[in-house]
């Protein structure tokens, strides 16, 4: 199968292409870079040199393809869906521009009317663990942002019973999740240890959080980010107030019952060592998302713990994830990295 | 003013005697470590190197002096106290051993019986932001943990008043906060790079702020800490679930009213630039606290961002301070580093 | 083939389980470790949970396989050499017990005498880019250190032509080369952010410099190592003061000629770009080792720049790719990672 | 003392100004910035909140003082030196623009002609262990490049007494050295992490090196720089090739002899303990040197370890220090911080 990427030379581009060049089941026909068009690929992912010898083309030239992964700035494949979508029978769209089902959505978070609201029934929300079937059925899939897919993640089990009356949600994240282009923010000596607060409230996930959790009602979730000493990997602590106690072994159930059968999905709680929560660190590079749990004796309060590497099930690794799902491979195809310790 | 140190070997102990050495109203007569009895203090202390010529001396060797520090390992001042109080007319204790009112608090939170509680009434909780003049009046004071002062320090306004419905803590903290004792958790191939988990429950500086923020019966608080990669620093985020909806300017006005006149805290609330919100990584060997917030405006939340030097404010800077609240100096004497930027 | 690891615990071990889980032509049967004994080996290495069930066994109970890898402390396996070759026909050993070929040299730089020298002559040195042929003759092959190997590697091609009057050669390496014992020097809050020189002269591993290099005679070179901020990784910046000057086509040409058709060698030399000479980051998890250089127009100086995964091309990486060359496997089986970017 | 700053909006200025702020004898008048013109100093520099209320200015309003620092972006000062020597009697540059003495050098390694050749005799190099008398007795100070102070300091007793035949020099920097403009080399994700060897061979500071220790004709110096992951602070690895072997004792004679006296050289050579050689991380915003050595028992080596923080005793600290000798000053005035540890 052939497959290309409009839009490479991004962080979540340039993990896509690593994982492509890797997969059984496909050849990587093109990848595209306007400012970067007629370079090699290892000129912007230096890990890939020596990998292969593509060079990034101009969107223009675009041929068409068995599958086109989106990988374009937010706002620019809503504009040009209807050009996009001939060039191949399937797309799998990593922006944010298909990710809500409600078009009176766009304009409240991302400030903008969504100029082709009749593609969003098309496409569906592209995380195998929360629309398997529908992306087995579908042709357009769309990522998910990566603060979100810890969040649903490590909280369906609990809202798709109805257990939470109210969750409060940090994340802590790294620097990738900011993507490829230098600020003062981003500039070394002012990023460097720093332990930034950047989305006290009004981070726009929440509303693919909203969205995917609303299994009874509308969910009351609160949700801040903060950026850490770290390139890949975002930590989640969700503090749940259930509407009644539970005990732990009741959560070992519910989750193990939600994600037991997951490839993905790996349950970490351990009574002793140094790795007894999930950790990002461990994850760079590899698909997993480590969902950990304890219950505060004291009150009504579970807190989750979860962990993804924000470029791979936070963006790649979820986008292989769901083509392979979508064409009949091996879901774990391409995505068999385990990560790396120490590091 | 003679003042000497027991327990000088410790990261607490040796910012201490950083600050003490350059504090303009005391001599430094006194420092003592078991293990390093004999050696000079920048063998341990490294950045102390030709700052002085004192040795540690073996505890046993203590003379009397004016104004004695505690440095000691949690649980040995109140073993000693009758002993160590004969030492010195003044005592600041950086321990947790005499920061708790209430006797019974110390078997629930540290798993023992405190030996002493004839003492606890005698110390005051050495916070000059709390008890100022009971600071002033008193010949004992405790420090405070270090996660306990940025929290309490941060939500007093607001508890103070009665606002608070609950709040949800999460504080970031440093590896610094873990003493100076290797263990496979600090190694650095395992440590460096960690978002983990340590206490999603249950840690026991929750004591402390259920003692200072009792303003009007038992607050409702849920408190999470994460070590992340830093070395010195804490960033708190707090969830405050108000009884009702504020503005912003009204929150402006609470703190300003609270901590207008402190020196050693500032209010950190920006529209623009990198440094909106408080970051602990400027503060490094400073004594300040740094509080921000932030309103959601779909909700009764309020997001209060603080951060101080764990070290510092947390723990040798605020001792320092309590001392010249006691003895009549001028309040920032021996404080005035601003922090470094970049860093 | 079934393979087993005596001593798998440490970090080396574990990357080296890492990477045979995911061999496509040999099964991992045990793996040892006396204090983890009966344990998960995910407890010890987190990032392989849900890769395997294996558990750790002790020493004692390895049952014969045929090929054993020796990840033991240094010093042990050379004590149990008659033992240990009596359970698998075929031996890799990561330790420094087999590596030097004059048994003179393990007083001088081990300090104390090799127990059973009659073996050193049945190892070969195993890295494939030096002794190809002869590991492929062998049934023994020893690891090399890690300082050693990027050192060599990037060495070789000017010592075997006889340019080198005088090398000077300095690396910067991560935390992990150090192992998995906690010190005080480990510390997390000690070896953080430090620029440690802790070997500016007599590192052991110069001795396998010496032997490997000595093309044309005893090999002028002087070694320094310091540890930087970094755990997996290490640069190599090496000054050769050249016989008579040569120009940097000349260079592309030498290095062209001895690594053109290696399989884990890359020369980076770019003119543009961030990553225009090698960088370890990008190697973490992958066996490359990336080599550049710089002409000095102003003198006879040479600066050669090579950079490797320290626990990969350095150890467990060389160790599995020895293997393949030895056992007539496809040389890149079960090293197929690229490596990450950004990271 | 009146005193102003041209140029404080980056990050020596803003060091500068931090210093200044606390100094017993000065008075800050004036700071300028173009594009901050208008705003407070803590908007660029935040841990200067509270600490003053000036604004920065532009260029254009700045008022006569009596010493006027330059912190100019490299070329500018040179431009304009008659005009700003017009508002002051007294000046010190920490750009480049006056550090040679010899005009031609300029051409050769800052690829332009100095347009005031006739001002470059008026300018003493200011490191006061130098030129201590020259800058007592001048009204003209030139700072001196971070690279080329740690290096001259570092080797400037070795190459006085003429012992040196060859030295090979290797930096290892942080990402402050690089200024505050941000740009794809400094995004955070693409520096952090990295040991990117920047100038193998060429860098500028060499001119200063060549010209500072050329006590017996010119010196031979071979010089690397490395940035590895750190924001402050720089790490010298100075291997001298002497011209007759020496002992150890030999070393600290020539050493306490050559800096036995000096405030800001700190001589480090420990035995035992985890700080054993210089290290820049417990330097940051202290403006000590510290130097270290080894003799290398096998050659005529000798490996020379020195540090500094790349914007104190590399920038503002040592601008300082200029000053308070220039204008008759205690030395150590304003200089006082130890540095910190853990850190």
């Amino acid at each position: 199968m052939k497959v290309s990427i409009a839009g490479a030379s991004g962080y979540a581009g340039g993990e896509l292409l690593r994982l492509l060049l890797g997969h059984p089941d496909v050849e990587v026909q093109q990848v595209t870079a306007e400012s970067s068009a007629g370079r090699f690929v290892h000129s912007v992912h230096p890990n890939l040199r020596g990998a292969t010898g593509l060079k990034f083309v101009p969107m223009d030239d675009l041929e068409p393809c068995d599958l086109l992964f989106l990988g374009l700035p937010h706002g620019m494949a809503m504009e040009r869906i209807d050009d996009v979508a001939r060039l191949a029978p399937r797309l799998i769209d990593l922006s944010a521009d298909f990710r809500l089902r409600d078009a009176a959505a766009y304009p409240r978070w991302y400030e903008h009317e969504h100029p082709h609201p009749e593609w969003l029934a098309k496409f569906v929300y592209g995380i195998p663990e929360l629309h398997r079937e529908e992306i087995r059925a579908t042709s357009y899939a769309t990522g998910a942002g990566c603060n979100a897919t810890v969040t649903i993640l490590g909280l369906k089990p609990l809202f798709e019973r109805g257990l939470v009356e109210r969750a409060v949600i940090e994340v802590k994240v790294g620097s990738s999740e900011g993507g490829n282009s230098p600020s003062l923010a981003s500039h070394h000596p002012e990023r460097s240890g720093s332990v930034r607060s950047f989305a006290p409230t009004g981070h726009r996930h929440q509303a693919e959080m909203q969205q995917e959790l609303a299994f009874h009602g509308q969910p009351e979730i609160h949700f801040s980010a903060t950026a850490i000493e770290l390139v890949r990997g975002i930590l989640l602590t969700a503090h749940c107030f259930l509407k009644e106690r539970v005990q732990e072994r009741d959560l070992w159930g519910i989750y193990r019952e939600a994600y037991g059968n997951e490839p993905f999905i790996r349950l970490v709680r351990d009574r002793r060592g140094v790795y007894r929560y999930p950790e990002p660190k461990i994850l760079a590079g590899s698909n997993f998302c480590d969902i950990g749990f304890e219950v505060d004796p004291d009150s009504n309060r579970v807190v989750i713990i979860a962990a993804i590497d924000n470029l791979m099930k936070g963006a790649a690794g979820n986008a292989v994830q769901a083509m392979n799902v979508m064409c009949g491979f091996d879901e774990r195809a391409g995505l068999g990295f385990t990560g790396l310790h120490p590091i």
